[in-house]
């Protein structure tokens, strides 16, 4: 979008890049809207305002398609949170803030059209191939940026594991936000794990370096 | 089951209550092995080798089936539950025996369908509004278990919402494997989980009565 302004004529590459992100888009509210089952290649070409024959050029299966969807905006997401996170407080706040982030970013439109391609991808071995990896990349990344964000030092014993049943937790979470609107309960909760948090990770003192 | 042995003439009642069972059981299977969009009521009914009449008599609609079906094996499993709290360890091994309990629950079959069948009524309002009373009646139904599992004082400041984490943090596991096989990371994040658990409800004292 950023090189459009001021030009007469748009790049090839550049309109190409747009329109595949508008057709990922598209197919995102899709999945969120109509879920799996009720998203289709055609109804995406639609949303997006993309021929068939484009959409069929760049994502010729609606599998391809799907997973391309949910990784650019996992990648779009992504570089938001890393964004994000250079504005969370230090201090004693700062356990809160990190939750709060993880858990916007479990019940965010991202996580629910995830959430529809595991569950189809359980029961769809061509998807699975597919999703799983993706899963897998997007898993480790989460990992990594949680232990900076908590500052935690995973090389003392207990504290990986602190780390994955946080992000447990806010996929639990969001689990639960999917067919109910669990704000409140939500918000307590995470107040009590940043406090259980915190003094877990305080019992194994962090920086003796 | 129970009462046909020995005798000549299977009650009437008797012989309904078994074939509805045996639709109940063959609906959640099929939600297991097909998901939500590959279950149909024939498909159910073929497996079940109970005509397409009876079985559209006692359900009328695929909703009506999937969700007793859910109902139905969560009642059976919450008894079985019930009866295998009765063999829990007591004393420093019993927390981390009540979340090993808790977390084969939320990676059963029984998970499994409810997951179907969850992620469905996001999108079918039908289909949501016979789920949502459902899952709130489980949800009150497994976190009062898991208090008396705990032995844990809700009257205590923290307490409600460490036991309400424990069950996000499980229900997170759950679907953390329904597309990676998951048994043995979720073994360390359990163990992790007993022991910080344990301090923090010590902290709050037990039993001062």
């Amino acid at each position: 979008m950023s090189s459009q302004a001021g030009t007469v004529r748009v790049p090839q590459e550049e309109r190409t890049r747009a329109m595949r992100a508008r057709l990922l888009e598209a197919t995102v509210e899709c999945l969120v809207e109509r879920g799996f089952g009720g998203t289709s290649t055609t109804l995406v070409s639609e949303r997006a305002g993309v021929s068939r024959g484009a959409q069929l050029h760049h994502f010729p299966t609606k599998n391809a398609l799907v997973v391309a969807a949910v990784e650019h905006l996992t990648d779009v997401r992504a570089a938001e949170l890393e964004k994000a996170a250079a504005a969370l407080p230090t201090g004693p706040r700062r356990t809160r803030a990190v939750l709060q982030m993880l858990a916007d970013h479990f019940t965010s439109p991202v996580f629910t059209a995830a959430l529809e391609l595991w569950v189809a991808a359980r029961t769809d071995p061509a998807l699975l191939a597919a999703v799983a990896p993706l899963e897998q990349r997007v898993g480790r990344e989460t990992h990594r940026l949680t232990v900076d964000l908590l500052e935690a030092d995973e090389a003392r014993p207990g504290v990986r594991e602190l780390v994955q049943a946080t992000l447990d937790l806010v996929r639990g979470l969001g689990l639960a936000n999917t067919i109910t609107d669990d704000v409140r309960r939500r918000h307590r909760i995470l107040d009590q794990w940043a406090a259980t948090l915190d003094a877990a990770l305080g019992a194994t003192p962090q920086e003796d370096a």
